[in-house]
Order: C-alpha cells, then sequence, then structure tokens
C-alpha cells in the first residue's frame, strides 16, 4: 500500500483525490489530510477514510476538528495553521504527498516535503512557477519524484515515459483557448464576471477558469513545463484545441511526436501520478474514434490574450519575475472577481508590474525573497487599482 | 556501429534503409545485401557502401555481380538463391537483419536469422500473418528483438515504450482509409487497375497499393498486431484516419491513450528499429500543428470493404487460416494487377478460399505447411479464375 497526504483535501482535486483512493482497491492509503475551514466536509472524510493526522488552517475549525474526535473516541492527531500543513506534509509514516492547495502557501509544505524524502504528486502551480528552481534543485538532491497532476503535464510525463530526456525537442502543449477564442479585444473590453466563468470543457474553480479566459492558465503551464522537463522556453509551442482531447505531446529528435489522450477527467493524471509507475484500473471513461469524428488546432492569439506571451518573457527573464507575474495575475484576477477592474485590465496589470518591480528581478532566488515580493506585488496591484 | 544486413535491398524500404544508413553519422554499418536481378543498382550500393556479403536471388545477376567483384578487385562474398540469402540473413558480423523482401520467401532467411541470435527490423507482413505463432515464440527462446518497421506498428511499439505489456487495453490502429474511401460497393465494380494504383497518402509497391485500397493491408496488420503485441483480436480496433497524421495508438488500463505522430515517411520508422532503443536523429519533416488544421476519424465501411472482416475471421480461427487468406490475396491481386479479375472479386475470392481451404486448418503449424498450403492455395486461385 502506498500511503499519501493530501494537502487541500476539500477542494476540487482533493475531492477527486478521495474518489482515486475509493477506487484503488486498497492500494492507496490516507494517512494525512488538510483543510482551511471545511469542518463538515474533513469530517465526512475522517469517517470514511479514517486518517492518522487532520491540520486545519483555521484555528477555530481546528478546535472543533478536535472536540470531535474526542467525543467520538478518535485516535487522530489534530493540528493547526501553517505548521500543521508542514507537519501533514513531512509524516514518518507517508510515501507520498498530493499538494492541491491554491497560491503560495503550498511552497512551503511541498519544500518540507521533498527534504522529508516524499515524492510529490503535484496539484499546486505556484510551487513551480515562482520555485521551479529551487524545488527541482531539492527534488535532485533529496532523490525524489516531482509527479504532475495537472493534465498537460501529465501528458507530457506520459508521452516521455520509457525515453531519454536529452531526445526531447520540443514539448507540445494544448490550450482550449478558454471561453474567449476567436474574439477580438473590442469584443473582451466588457465581459463580465459571469462569462468568464463559463469554461468550455472544464469545470473548475474560479480562479483558474480566469486565468484560462486570459489564457494566463497556459503562460503558467509553460514555466511549469519549463522546470518539470528541463524544455528550453523556444522549445515550448502552445497550439490551441478545442475539444481537449489530446492533453499534450512531445516531440522527439527524430521527429517523431508522442502524445496522450483521454477523457477530460481529471482523476485520470491524479491516478497515474499516485499509482507511478504502475498504471491503474480504468478511472475515467474510454475516448471512442468513432464518435469524435474531428481534432483542430490553431495558433493562439497572443495578441488579444498577451497573458501568454508576458508569461513566456517572465519564464525567460526567470529569477523572480514569474513570482512578480503570478502576484500581479493573483490580485489582478481577485479584482476582477470582485468587479473592481475590468476583463482586459488584467494583462495590463500585470504588464505594468513586470515593468515597475524588475529591478527586484535581480535579487537570490530563495522561498523568503519570493514570498516577500509576491506579497509586495499584490499590494500595490489592490492599493492602485482600487484608487 | 550497429551491423546490419538488408533483405531486399533495392526495394522500397531497402533503398530509404540506405538513407537511413547515409544519415546515421557511422552509427549503421552495412555488411551484408540481397536483391532479385537488379544488377546495376547493386552495383552502385556496393561502391558506396562496401558491403563484405551480397546475394543475388537470380543466378545470372549472380554471376554478374560475381564478375564485377572479380574485375574490380573487390573482396566481397557474392553468393546467390535462397542459399545466399539464408546466409545473408544469419552472418556473424551482423547484429540485425532488416527484411523488406516481399511475400513468402521473406519468412525462411527470417527464421535463420533468429536461430542465429539477430534482431529483426520486420518490413515483411507474411512472416507474421502466416506464421506469427512460430516466429514469435522463435524470438523469444532466442531472446531476439523483432521490431517493426511498418509506421502502424512502429507507432505501436513507440505508444507502448515504458509501459508494461500487461496495461494495455486497447490496440488503436489507423488507416488511411485508401483511394475508395467514401464509395459504395456499385461505384467499386469497374474500378481500373490504374484508379486502385493511386493511394491518396503513401507512394508504395503495387501489390500493397491494391492491398490498402481493399483494406486487405489494414487486415493484414490486424494479424501483425496481434502477434507483435500479444493482443487479443477482440482489443483490436481500426479506425479510418485520412490525414494519416497519428500512425496509431495504444489505450492503456486506465483509459489513457497514447499515440504516435509523425510526417508520411518511412525513414522515422526504419531508424526508429535500426536505432532502437537509442532516438536518431531528424530524419523527416516535422509536423506543424499550426498548418495542420485538423484530423478526421471515422469507422471502416466494413460492408464495402469486405476483406477487413475476413482478415479478422481468420485471426481469429488462426492456425493455417492467415495462410489461406494472405495466399488467396496474393494470388487474386496478381490477377487484378493482370486485369484477369475485376476489383470486388479480390475479396470474393478470398471469402471462397477461406470455405473451401478449410478443413487444412487442423495441420499442424509448421512453415513446411505453411508453404505448401500457400502454394495450393494460389494455384487454386490461379486455375479457378482464369478459366
Amino acid at each position: 500500500m502506498r500511503k499519501l497526504s493530501i494537502l487541500g483535501v476539500t477542494g476540487s482535486i482533493g475531492t477527486q483525490t478521495l474518489d482515486v483512493i475509493r477506487k484503488s482497491n486498497g492500494e492507496l492509503g490516507l494517512i494525512g489530510i488538510t483543510a482551511n475551514t471545511s469542518v463538515e466536509k474533513v469530517i465526512e472524510i475522517i469517517e470514511e477514510f479514517k486518517p492518522l493526522y487532520v491540520a486545519m488552517m483555521d484555528l477555530k475549525s481546528a478546535y472543533e476538528i478536535k472536540n470531535y474526535c474526542k467525543k467520538q473516541n478518535k485516535a487522530i492527531e489534530v493540528l493547526e495553521g501553517i505548521e500543521g500543513l508542514n507537519k501533514i506534509a513531512s509524516l514518518d509514516e507517508i510515501d507520498i504527498v498530493l499538494t492541491s492547495v491554491v497560491g503560495m502557501i503550498g511552497l512551503g509544505p511541498t519544500m518540507k516535503a521533498i527534504k522529508a524524502k516524499k515524492d510529490i504528486a503535484l496539484a499546486n502551480k505556484e510551487t513551480l512557477v515562482v520555485a521551479g528552481e529551487i524545488v527541482m534543485k531539492a527534488a535532485k538532491e533529496n532523490n525524489i519524484k516531482i509527479l504532475p497532476v495537472d493534465s498537460e503535464h501529465s501528458a507530457i510525463f506520459q508521452a516521455l515515459r520509457g525515453n531519454d530526456i536529452n531526445t526531447l525537442r520540443k514539448v507540445i502543449l494544448t490550450a482550449s483557448g478558454g471561453p474567449f477564442r476567436g474574439k477580438i479585444i473590442d469584443e473582451l473590453k466588457e465581459i463580465k464576471v459571469e462569462d468568464a466563468l463559463k469554461h468550455p470543457k472544464w469545470n473548475m474553480g474560479r480562479k483558474i477558469s480566469i486565468d484560462s479566459a486570459t489564457l494566463m492558465n497556459k503562460g503558467l503551464e509553460v514555466i511549469e513545463a519549463h522546470w518539470l522537463f528541463n524544455c528550453d522556453y523556444d522549445n515550448i509551442q502552445v497550439v490551441v484545441h478545442p475539444q481537449s482531447i489530446i492533453h499534450s505531446m512531445v516531440e522527439y529528435t527524430d521527429g517523431s511526436i508522442i502524445a496522450q489522450l483521454g477523457a477530460q477527467d481529471m482523476k485520470l493524471p491524479i491516478q497515474y501520478a499516485l499509482n507511478y509507475e504502475k498504471r491503474g484500473n480504468l478511472i475515467a471513461d474510454t475516448i471512442d474514434f468513432y464518435e469524435i469524428s474531428k481534432l483542430t488546432f490553431e495558433k493562439p492569439d497572443s495578441d488579444t490574450f498577451k497573458a501568454l506571451n508576458l508569461s513566456f518573457k517572465a519564464g525567460k527573464i526567470g529569477g523572480l519575475m514569474p513570482t512578480i507575474l503570478n502576484g500581479a495575475n493573483e490580485a489582478a484576477v481577485e479584482l476582477f472577481l470582485d468587479k473592481k477592474i475590468k476583463f482586459l485590465e488584467i494583462s495590463d496589470i500585470i504588464e505594468k508590474c513586470m515593468e515597475l518591480f524588475k529591478a527586484e528581478v535581480k535579487n537570490e532566488l530563495t522561498l523568503e525573497n519570493i514570498i516577500d515580493l509576491d506579497k509586495r506585488v499584490k499590494e500595490y496591484v489592490v492599493e492602485t487599482s482600487v484608487l
């Protein structure tokens, strides 16, 4: 049995991971879980999966879970706050940590897990975007695997299977194109939050839905791919593929391309990461090519959707620039969701921050500097945009 | 340097293999070659590649080559006939044999090569269609690799790379659909040889072009896939994909699909087989997804193109039935090319032979019985059809 902790167990990825565990015929065991405030959901998970450790970011929620466990006579260690997260990520009993918390908060626990020599099933984008260099170096030093849970990176990871990474010529990252594919700038000026939340293919959280509409989501994935697969930015191509059947591809030195295809179901990449190197049982719908009829491809419109090129630019500059990109985007998306700014302003703000904070890029790439700069960029965005 | 013999060096695959050797930067060395009667071409190859052994099936041609080598003072051993082929296939000096001779004649030398513990780069369809059981067993016993050179089987082989063969759930064999895709029976009644030879995607020999028009080519590939990948016939699906960009796919137990894509260039699978497990340098055009725009898929019309279902049937019956299927097809295609029978009669003849000779299927599957039955089926087809 492979034993795991899930950071962010009540979110979309966390919930689907529980389903993967249910269907694993006892091959996966849940030892530790973390959540923010969802006390009821956590109690349900405790009852069904009987984890040994629970951490709640919110102190009051941790208190409620402690009380519950006491009353029910459960031998569960209940922890709280970021220290709780760090402990759950590095338990002696576990083999692997699935990190699906959203945002910068995932970075610290991921580093703790790596240093405790746990494999990482990574569903937290920020970790690699802002600290890819640090994380991959630590992974190598501690001889652990970073197993991607994103459908695109899982596809690349699967397409690379059995091949020498030195024969990788190009990563072809597919993109659905988001809900506004084909629209021109003028049509995007008065986009409403509700429109941007309607993704054509995937049902996701609010932040990632907006990122998908701006193509920033794909931009962040480009930076992740750079770090995960040690691939130059010039060798990463983004191809819009609206049917989202091909989840991404790899081109090899000989010109041969290997692609991974599958249903639009996150349980597939989750299971692949948690079972690696074994392939698990059928966990998603299969694809019937007699039904599909066609797959289409097009170039992304990076004039209209500026976030994609900004991501390439930030990635190539490297250092702390992706922290600026990511921090500005996070803050701007929140303002857009709160109806404080317009849709097109999101990428304008990112561009502006990359210019304004560029002197900071030379500073040493440390976790402390990342966290500090991220905070200052976000504060700047909120202060200047709300005025 | 990996040293090889090429059986059938002057044919389409042989010629392209020479190009792969040229571009291998000395990593591939040509030791032995065989041909039928193409003396001039063989002399050119001798001058450029300096092989140590040459065999000509035709005795007069062998004599001419011997004379040439004597006059030019070349220390080349020149052999003749099937014994020459057998020797070239099993030379002490070589590591791998590329068998691209057409027809049943390839079977004997392939078995000799296997018994001499040479890896096989297999471009001769008949070998696996009629004797898959014998060949795969011998390959296992002699601990050698059968490396497919067909673009479809190379695609499957690449898609399986790094994966446990026991996690293979389904083989998805793509087919261009041939020149008559979409046509109904009535439109096929008066098909001319010239029309059938015009393949929309691949430039191939005459026999394989007709097989492609009847879908028998795909049928033979189904039987090959069964033996190469130890896959039940019920788990092999043929999908028509007219763009021929996806060369085939594999579905795994978890529902994930891995596909291989690439240019329509046989040098890719040839190089992959000869360099295995290394990937070679760029040998074909690359695919630009910004240019492709779409890939389409459809169900093959197996009511109109009966040869496909006949192949599945013959494969499932097993034993000597694929020998009957293949022999009847070879003879019928020759009659069609000679304008002795009509296009639709090809599959009618195959069907009839499978019924007429079915009592033979129970006989032991030996090379002798295969060769004998193949001969009798072909004689029967010629005799009854010419009358």
